[in-house]
């Protein structure tokens, strides 16, 4: 069997997210759904990170092992052809039988993009956030979570999660074209942790909590005392580094 | 009565187009709705320029008469409060009698965006072009259509126009992140004007047509002699000149 490794991209508005669900509309499932027409095969196919209802991914990466022997490029088409218009397979890649797609990622960079005006062109990928925002105070107020650290103030609570701990390799933000976005690099993301974040550096930016509260509210660890987690149209799954 | 003068961005994905319609979804429609919301009057609405089924706008200028008494900016806000999320006002602004939407109109400038790669982010925003352009070749090519012409090869046939001349007065290229982009400027647009010019560039850049046989095809005046007319998710009505 050969290990094929896929880099997609997706519009995330119409999906209930990555995982295939009985019912509804998911990424991972029209995957499925696209390799039985293409080779007649139902492999178990692992995706490097699980998105949520709304979220895109710019490169995001799974991969699944098949008996077929079309081509890289086959593959690549061939998925493209039956797939719908919202899923691009960007490559697709042989690569070594030991190659997991979750497992053997070394970190992951999501970005999340916040609009200073609401917008009808391309409302469906950022966040129009209605507050004058310093953005001085918002870089300050990420210097604090760089590093590992425990992040269950900033995710949501999910009994199955062995452990919070997190090491952010990098907070960048970049500010042009009237839209602000946030580069989070990690070697994990807890559930809903960027969304949380940029919450939370919201609350910075207009002036409702100082840089220094955001070191607070990490140490206490506890999710009540950070912020709203902001809508998920703004978020994309940019990058997966083995 | 006051004359407003507003300039609006709209995603023309989910319109019928500019103009107002009995039963479908249009922008004048749904603009004369919102005002009938927030002033209880039904003003004539003019528009600088109609943009067709799907086609977007992020400068599109409009006015009407109001005897309403609202600030400019409660006149924008309250019309961007009832109106649909894929149409935003960007400024309301209180002008000379005399200024027509329409009629007061030096120059229009439309760009359009050609896609190098099937995208799922911004699929509804640009054309995917499948064929390897050469955008040098393009270049020239368009610099035959600069200038005042005859531009009934480059348009759709209507009875209604008395004639077909228009001053083009740049065309310009960008070609940045798997994207190119025409920006073009002229006193006035015939219908379909600027896609079918794309459709030729197409031609140009594909090696089918040589620059030279743009110009040929211009001074022929037959709509017949040029080429197919591109899609209208690619194209922008980005500015109003007055």
């Amino acid at each position: 069997m050969r290990n094929i490794k896929l880099v997609m991209e997706y519009d995330g508005t119409d999906f209930i997210g990555w995982q295939q669900q009985l019912e509804d509309r998911t990424i991972q499932g029209e995957l499925i759904k696209s390799l039985q027409s293409l080779s007649q095969e139902s492999p178990t196919i692992y995706g490097a990170g699980r998105t949520d209802s709304g979220v895109h991914a710019l490169g995001q990466v799974a991969n699944f092992k098949t008996a077929s022997s079309l081509s890289d490029d086959s593959i690549k088409n061939g998925l493209n052809f039956y797939l719908p218009k919202d899923i691009q397979v960007i490559s697709a890649e042989e690569v070594s039988d030991k190659f997991h797609a979750r497992f053997s990622a070394k970190s992951r960079e999501y970005r999340y993009c916040i609009s200073r005006r609401m917008k009808a062109i391309g409302r469906k990928y950022s966040w129009f956030c209605k507050y004058k925002l310093d953005l001085e105070k918002m870089k300050q107020a990420s210097e604090y979570l760089i590093g590992s650290h425990v992040f269950s103030a900033f995710s949501k609570y999910n009994e199955k999660e062995k452990h919070y701990l997190s090491d952010v390799k990098y907070i960048e933000w970049h500010d042009e074209n009237e839209e602000i976005t946030m580069e989070i690099s990690a070697n994990r993301f807890l559930h809903n942790m960027v969304r949380i974040i940029v919450g939370a550096m919201i609350e910075v930016g207009r002036g409702k909590l100082q840089p220094v509260d955001i070191q607070k509210i990490l140490k206490s660890g506890k999710r009540e005392n950070a912020c709203y987690t902001v809508p998920p149209h703004g978020l994309f799954l940019y990058k997966i580094n083995y």
